[in-house]
């Protein structure tokens, strides 16, 4: 009996300490956001623009457009966004000329990625933003987190995402 | 052969009267062109805004998108829609506060729906326009030559269509 109960005391001390050195690593980097290919050809959501004067315009001036793949379609339909959903965020020049707005070019591609486990730290979404027409050009990186997320986690209610759908 | 000769021109006159006849009916009436239902979820192409001041401010002020079905497509692909191209105008109020833009109500969705024969008269397009968010209060009606086709012809030499696909 005595033999069993200091088996399992040392059991329980090397479990301990392996859990000491898990927890003394680093946390892990996630994996990044992949560029959404075919995003132009998703569903259009809704659109904006931002002007000078705005609070955003610094970051996010000019005419935005945002894409739904089928599954964030699902998520704006129900509230929770399922693994696999991504929402592109199209941001481009707004050219105001002749009291009109028109499209320019293109300044960044931001994308959020539904991925719970893979970017927990940040609401379950990953964050990222592809600089102008390229797809490699990363403008968030690993700071998704201050950048992006600080931002949308005001919405949690409503799963991290602003947008709503516009029938 | 005198015989011949007067056949010949007897069965000519007839033909002539005939197509007198068909001339002196009125022109036929172009099959209405139909709402082009879940347009949403077609590709959208691109975007403006439209303001007060500007020339068409009275008939689309607003901001308005423009959406392809796959046969549009093609023919933004290509310079030449064919039948069953259809492009969709969706035109919302825009709002403009605390400098931004965003979509307000639905004003009207414009339609050009292309069938070379039926709409011959109008560069081989229907057009038409749905009032706010229903599918049956139409806009246009028998006016497209007039209330569409006199701007579109001045396009002719992109088969009457205005906008570019924006990749």
């Amino acid at each position: 009996m005595k033999t069993t109960t200091l088996a399992i005391a040392s059991s329980l001390v090397a479990a301990l300490a392996a859990a000491a050195v898990l927890a003394a690593e680093p946390a892990p980097v996630p994996a990044p956001v992949p560029y959404p290919e075919g995003y132009r050809a998703w569903t259009h959501v809704k659109s904006m623009v931002i002007q000078e004067g705005h609070p955003l315009h610094a970051s996010f001036g000019g005419i935005h457009h945002l894409y739904a793949n089928e599954r964030a379609l699902e998520g704006y339909r129900t509230g929770r966004f399922p693994d696999g959903a991504v929402i592109v965020f199209d941001l481009l020049e707004a050219t105001a000329d002749a009291n009109a707005i028109t499209e320019g070019r293109r300044k960044v591609v931001g994308v959020m990625h539904r991925d719970a486990e893979r970017y927990a730290a940040t609401g379950g979404w990953g964050f990222e933003g592809f600089a102008g027409d390229g797809t490699t050009e990363r403008v968030v990186g690993d700071q998704a987190a201050t950048a992006c997320f600080a931002c949308h986690q005001a919405q949690a209610g409503d799963d991290f995402v602003f947008s709503e759908y516009r029938p």
